[in-house]
């Protein structure tokens, strides 16, 4: 460990400044909780208006403390932050935490002061955790550093799962989430704002720590990317499962996201495709978060999964429910192949269907033993789910008996839903670490997380393209752009009067860097039949456009022959606020715009990355030979993505899109029918897109 | 209350046929249970080969039991159902329940069976619940007379929701999780396979008692939708809300009921359609099935909703976390509107966008009341959720009094979310009547189902088409039955030569009421050009058609106008297995197909209806003058929709489509370019589409 991690994960020696003589108050909170918790190093209470605090001497200031501090954590309100942190940053201290809020989630004056306070703490060589932090609990070193409620209860359960969460509040409910389940954590840390310190470096300290296992992140906003990600890899060759619960799933909590954290939301799929990408479980469900833990501890993710599980059941319903909330996250419940079903039948266990009915069978501990070794024995199925009814309830021990005991022998992972109330069994399945779930839709949510799990991905060999893109590109250089990445044009420039050697009917488009929508102010004509007309259109087209945009600097004019396909696509590329270059691609048309029917990933992609792509999108799906329609080029449009992925290697581009890009016959390869680029100079904050 | 209704609900003389000796059997169970829970009736135990039961005298037969006999529950297995279901009869009791599985779920035989009991015990005037039946619990007459293991329990709340559920097992799931909750219910009733009695049924009887405020469902298939629709627009007329929860919302947990209960599954969408239509309230969790009957005891759903609520809380993750949680399913959580504001301003309670966070305010209870009056007086919200954060755990009094003592204003319903482990603070709210959740997902599908509620849909004046339609139908006949329905037919059948007066280019089809696909085998030609054309095309496809389907019967030629229009639609009827006649309503094309864009409802269905429908499918959206595209012909889709939903009424009629239905410019009509019917008789098994 070093003594940055130390000083935050596991601190000798406390500051609190601004610790209240009011038990009541929030202010007074980690110094009750340090000591109701047995905290065992040294602690020191700043307070310039009582002399004792809780029965304890008090400073009147920072530097009255004598010795040496690990750790600051600021309670004082906004106001009086910038101070104490300039005090602490003085000190020497290595790490202070700010509990007040008022900073980037306030507005401009509050992104002011906290980018000040940051600037403070850097210059002095002092890191900061929050602001808006709620402060950090080391369960196992007995160090209740937090001003959250949550830490009231009497005793805590220590585990070997680390909790990093941006919000305070929801570390609090996730705590006592956790220990009414006997789940137990090993360190609680409140990120905040994340003004300095982010979720992506605390996670890396807390893979360090040999007494955690899995580390879990409750995240408002994606933040410094490049952390988490250093963070994910070294997970991955730790063998330390990360999991991510984030918020903005929908645009209304994305809103919320952002307001309440000040960070700009980026879309959904991106932080979906930025958690695949680097083999982070992502749950959506609390519960999911508290349990799946169990399930991948000591694990690492397997190279391929079946989307598939076993199911058992000593309840008919409740087995029915679960295959239900399963299939509708798409994971399927199979019933057992060969092998399975010939050590059922070895074993007469009765089998048909989705479904292991263990209801006949008896409930018997050896008899679900057998069931559940019979289910794990299949080679089609990821994990196996067992369903437990009524026995749950009144006999714990009979009926997740079998369960615990069938589960230590080693093979595919197994997870349990309980259909009743049933507290017993549930603690039970906890102290024997298996993941145990109240709510099939918890399990389920799980379960796919735990599908879709795959190894950090590792990114395609990193090659800056040798262009240079003017500020405001117009089409013609958006198209030399793409030419250079592999994406040849057959449009040529036409400055005055139609060139030689044109395939005709051509289309003609005006050119100008101020216009992405030419065809609103008439600057788009098709099917042109000959020179002679071509050269008369140019001409009105240009007198057109500059009565419709006087302002627009026209830079000439495109010709390109008109393009015929089987289809078109959408193929884009941009800078996601939260996770950085991605590359989309869609189908084209009016109907796949309704449908929204894209799909993206972290930029840049290779070839196999851009044909699963190319196959998650619905609207393409009719080039593959479906119903015997003719096969596109597939793999022409794989290789445009890769190449449109490339960009993410050219700073200066903050978006660009192909639209249409239209998909030949198989080997006759696609074509470029409209291209924008735009330049990271042109935005209108260009801060705000920096990582 | 009937004499029927008062003999299954609370039955004062019963006989318990094969009431087991050994007091840990299942079948011992009914008689412990009575006992314990304090059953005040006559009860008898039938045994041949134990003259005492549980220190009571036992009867060796049915018919050694003195007086009149109320309820008769058999425990005996399978293959002694059948004679005691006779017994029974002859006896005269009202009702019987069979415990044993093996009937219709388990294929022929056990169908055959079913059918026989059933036939048995109406030839003698008697109700059977069952097969496959836990039984029936009163808890307010404390009569527990139920094979289910959760009456194990020392004690029971009573409540005033009663449960019918097809799963016995997860009848006990809900009892139990509803007491966990101090959530009680007036009965729990397990239909099983309803081979006779039905949930529909008993849930009419249940709405005629006093003590009963709403019925929860829990089903794995919809039998006898004309008994669930009685009961749900009586449920209307006494204001006590039915809520369901129905499996098979995949196709795995579909597959799963069927094979479960032996009743053949249809479409997930068909039951949404049946539920909305009927006003029942429809959940996908168990936690909303147990809270959702607080939110709407003693209410009729509101005349519109705007799928918006107001949110407060105090705690910023937790509410984030709900917001996210009710935005995936389509519910805006909205900032106060102008009447909201003015109270909360008046309050000095600050707020800013979707979350009035109570935070700073305080969560002293009166500010609460303040703020969820204010929220309350909102005219743009359904409802208010409150989310509490960790003074829920520590200090429920203070957390949720303020919520509590709020909510007992009359307004807009309150719906809470408990960010931590709160068990004190859920057991006040539900103390309280007021729906408090554990999990933003399940006050999510809560709020989402609340939102959805209307009145029961009245059916259309029926009107019966006069028309007969052949047994075999081709597409000409299919042709005059949607031009009898009011959707005029431009085609013409042709028998031999090219019919006068046409109007060329023309599109030829063979016909044939055994070749549903034409064009698979040659059947047919588009843009013929003129007559001659014409007849030496007829006379090839017929030849062509004859070698590629040589048992087909050829019955002429259909020639049409090449139709052109903006759009195609699929509008086509069936016979749903589970809920009847249904109209679906669909974009044209692959695109649309690949994205399963349809619409369904049951049929008939008026014109505002069939309205909300096109408004439902996304790729007609285009042709609403989306993006200045032209108007599509709306109006007259709408009226074919109607037209096409009476087919309802015809009996005879299983299936029929018209695809493509060509949508012309506004006032340009539709155009059916093909149809097809097909007859009932022509359906593999016409009992199993039957009602």
């Amino acid at each position: 460990m070093t003594n940055l991690s130390q000083a935050l994960l596991n601190p000798r020696r406390i500051a609190l400044i601004g610790a209240s003589a009011d038990q009541a108050r929030l202010t007074a909170r980690p110094q009750r909780y340090l000591r109701r918790h047995g905290y065992t190093g040294a602690l020191f209470a700043v307070n310039p208006r009582s002399p004792t605090l809780l029965g304890q001497p008090a400073f009147a200031t920072l530097d009255a403390i004598p010795g040496e501090i690990d750790f600051a954590y600021i309670l004082l309100g906004t106001e009086a932050v910038e101070a104490q942190v300039a005090a602490c940053a003085a000190r020497r201290i290595p790490v202070a935490c700010i509990l007040a809020d008022g900073f980037a989630e306030a507005g401009p004056e509050g992104q002011a002061l906290q980018a000040r306070v940051v600037a403070v703490a850097r210059a002095g060589g002092m890191r900061l955790l929050g602001p808006n932090s709620m402060g950090v609990v080391n369960l196992r070193a007995r160090t209740a550093l937090t001003t959250n409620a949550a830490l009231e209860a009497e005793s805590l359960v220590a585990g070997r799962v680390a909790l990093v969460s941006q919000s305070g509040s929801m570390m609090g409910a996730l705590l006592s989430r956790g220990a009414a389940r006997g789940l137990g954590f090993s360190h609680l840390i409140g990120t905040g704002n994340e003004a300095d310190l982010t979720a992506g470096e605390i996670a890396s300290m807390l893979l360090d720590d040999a007494d955690v296992d899995v580390i879990c992140l409750f995240l408002e906003a994606l933040r410094a990317p490049e952390h988490l990600a250093a963070a994910a890899r070294k997970a991955h060759a730790l063998g330390k499962p990360i999991i991510a619960l984030k918020l903005g799933r929908s645009p209304f909590g994305a809103e919320l996201a952002t307001s309440h954290t000040g960070a700009l939301a980026g879309s959904d799929a991106a932080a979906a495709a930025f958690f695949r990408a680097h083999g982070i479980l992502r749950v959506t469900m609390l519960e999911a978060l508290l349990e799946l833990p169990a399930l991948v501890a000591g694990q690492r993710p397997p190279p391929r999964t079946h989307r598939a599980v076993g199911v058992m059941t000593t309840t008919g319903g409740g087995g029915a429910l679960a295959v239900d909330a399963l299939g509708v996250l798409g994971i399927e419940a199979r019933k057992p192949d060969a092998s399975a079903a010939a050590l059922l039948d070895a074993e007469k266990l009765p089998h048909h269907g989705r479904l292991l009915d263990m209801t006949l069978a008896g409930t018997r501990p050896d008899r679900v033993m057998a069931g559940l070794a019979g289910l794990r024995a299949a080679h089609d199925t990821d994990l196996v789910l067992a369903v437990v009814g009524s026995s749950a309830q009144f006999r714990p021990k009979d009926a997740v008996g079998g369960i615990i005991e069938g589960a230590k022998i080693t093979g595919k992972p197994v997870a349990v839903f309980l259909a009743p109330e049933a507290e017993a069994s549930l603690r039970l399945l906890a102290e024997a670490g298996i993941a145990a779930f109240r709510t099939p839709e918890g399990a389920a949510d799980a379960i796919r997380a735990f599908c879709d799990w795959r190894a950090p991905m590792q990114a395609p060999p990193a090659e800056t393209p040798n262009i240079t893109v003017p500020e405001a590109p117009d089409e013609a250089a958006a198209r030399a752009l793409f030419a250079h990445l592999g994406l040849p044009s057959d449009a040529v420039v036409m400055r005055h009067d139609a060139p030689p050697g044109l395939r005709y009917p051509v289309a003609l488009k005006i050119l100008s860097p101020d216009l992405p929508h030419k065809t609103d102010v008439g600057g788009v004509t098709l099917h042109i039949a000959d020179a002679e007309t071509l050269t008369h259109e140019a001409a009105a087209m240009r007198a057109r456009v500059a009565a419709a945009a006087p302002e627009a600097r026209l830079t000439g004019w495109l010709v390109q022959p008109m393009a015929r396909g089987l289809a078109e696509a959408i193929l884009g590329f941009r800078r996601d606020p939260e996770v950085g270059p991605v590359v989309l691609l869609g189908a084209g048309g009016v109907l796949a715009e309704l449908h929204r029917d894209i799909t993206l990933r972290l930029a840049p992609v290779d070839l196999a990355t851009a044909r699963e792509m190319i196959g998650e999108v619905l609207g393409l799906k009719p080039l593959t030979g479906w119903r015997n329609l003719p096969l596109g080029d597939l793999e022409a449009l794989a290789l445009a993505v890769v190449a449109v992925s490339r960009l993410a290697a050219l700073e200066g581009i903050a978006e660009a899109e192909i639209n249409p890009l239209i998909i030949g016959r198989a080997g006759e390869g696609v074509t470029v029918a409209d291209a924008w680029v735009v330049c990271r100079a042109a935005f209108p904050s260009p801060a705000t897109v920096a990582v």
